[in-house]
């Protein structure tokens, strides 16, 4: 439906983007050897997911010059990057499932998900060398910064989980290292590719600096309040984690003395029944009015996001296709 | 004793190197946020080691322009990525000591040596950006290259742990792809930085990937034959881990079936004394000549090596350097 509809009347081809991508994605298999080594990349790659980075860059080509399809091997390379870092994290997470499937380490082990990961940041540099120096420059350049500051924010999560004093702000700032600033350069190199004056990618970086943290104040939302049959993941996950999430930072500030002594109680001593806790910490929120509070948050972070475009010099159709995409990824229930 | 020769007679200040090399390491420290993830990397940096790469590095530049300190950020992004690969390998193969001291995973945990690791692939990356753009992308594509080979490498050694039907070939290949394309680029990066043509960056390069095999041998032979005083690591450590290096794959190819079967067995069977372990197999090794078929191909990939040099347009004061520079690597006892 969305797909379509951005298609016909907003001169974003998004269905378009999506499946060149897959066939790129294709042709571009690591049929490499050793086979221990770039099978389990083979594997993480064709798992699926939304594949929204990778489009991100390709929608910032098609708005800077007629031809998205010179940025196929930057997208590629946010791709891999984006998945090495899934298969790292869920080795540090200890997580079973990725998108419904065994996780690499947990499928191969622990030494080859770390070995194919470490193959993976560099086979996501050598997409770059598609293009000439001064673009592979800048390409590589803000790929480095932007890979040194998600580890940056996987680090401050990391730390996070055992600590009680995290404020919302340094929350703030850990899911924009950890997962905006990919998003964000995932747009800039779509317009690094096609040219455009570095105001103006500039400008399309802070657009998706702030969408990706409402992107991820949504992918936090469903975490506790999604569907469990449409979500893929574990619905709860976050809070059998103890994640210091915004939900259960905003709770803390919010909710009385009995409600936050709960809180603080089951995040801090081990379960024995996590579906219990579930229930418990889910009503917590409720009753405190998370849901609605994490909704204005993601609006108010949409809505940053937004002003952005108003200083792009593309067509008003294209900013309402850029618009309409941003709304769509924060009504997802994916 | 031998830097001080190269210094006076053979117009290659290995000294010179050495301390301006450390000297930029300080001056580069990643002293930077969050420091869970920044301290390993400076702690592992500083543990020491040959530094033989980046010295590489900084000869290649000297020998083919008169300014080796233009090569400083080259040179240390080899060092660093050398170390990212200690950090991720000692995970693998859960070692505790690296150059005496714990390693990173051991000082802190697995998902630390994980994620400093990371980062410092990218590190290394980031140090290419103190040269212009074509430089930039010559050097950065020889790194992804090497990178990437490293990986094939480790793999390879992981894969020959399970495997009892391992050639020397093969033996020879994955060390090629471990260890020598890391020093074969470690050269070539030096002359990519001082503008030599292509043509003799690769015979540098050769003279490097040779000269690698050459050391790796000489590792391998000292980690059975050497001074445990002044080695560093435990002596007895490959066999102890049952690898499959050079000294065992020639002693079954030349042992009697009496000490071929010892060797077997003591190989594929979990041992409770590996000081006895140790003490048999050296024995079977030695009553076979393994130290001296070990010397024996050592010194022909060192005249392999050399042979690369006499294609060089360099004085032969220079190439006279580079010559010394590799004997001495191969009749050091660290």
């Amino acid at each position: 439906m969305f797909t379509v509809f951005l298609q016909k009347f907003l001169d974003l081809d998004i269905l378009l983007y999506q499946s060149d991508f897959i066939s790129y994605l294709e042709s571009q298999k690591v049929s490499r050897e050793p086979k221990n080594l770039y099978e389990p990349i083979e594997y993480i790659l064709q798992l699926g997911g939304k594949r929204i980075r990778p489009m991100l860059t390709l929608i910032a080509a098609d708005v800077f010059s007629n031809d998205y399809q010179r940025a196929l091997p930057a997208a590629l390379a946010v791709e891999v990057f984006h998945n090495f870092t899934l298969v790292h994290d869920d080795i540090m997470d200890d997580a079973p499932l990725r998108r419904g499937k065994e996780t690499v380490h947990e499928k191969w082990n622990i030494n080859t998900g770390i070995l194919s990961g470490d193959a993976m940041l560099i086979l996501a540099y050598q997409y770059f060398e598609n293009y000439e120096s001064t673009v592979f420059q800048k390409l590589a350049k803000l790929f480095s910064k932007t890979a040194l500051e998600v580890c940056d924010g996987q680090q401050l999560d990391v730390d996070f989980e055992t600590r009680n004093d995290v404020t919302i702000d340094e929350y703030i700032k850990m899911i924009t290292l950890k997962t905006s600033v990919l998003v964000a350069a995932a747009l800039k190199m779509g317009a690094i590719v096609a040219k455009a004056d570095e105001e103006q990618a500039q400008h399309l970086y802070d657009y998706g600096l702030n969408l990706g943290i409402a992107f991820q104040l949504q992918d936090d939302y469903l975490d506790t309040f999604g569907d469990s049959k449409s979500f893929g993941k574990q619905v709860g996950g976050d809070i059998i984690e103890n994640k210091k999430t915004f939900l259960y930072l905003k709770a803390l500030e919010l909710a009385n003395n009995t409600d936050k002594e709960n809180l603080l109680r089951l995040y801090n001593e081990k379960q024995k029944n996590n579906t219990e806790k579930i229930a418990t910490v889910s009503n917590i929120f409720k009753e405190n009015n998370i849901p609605q509070e994490t909704h204005k948050l993601i609006e108010y972070y949409t809505n940053k996001s937004f002003e952005s475009l108003e200083h792009l010099t593309i067509t008003s159709k294209q900013k309402e296709g850029l618009r309409v995409f941003g709304k769509n990824l924060m009504s997802r229930k994916v």
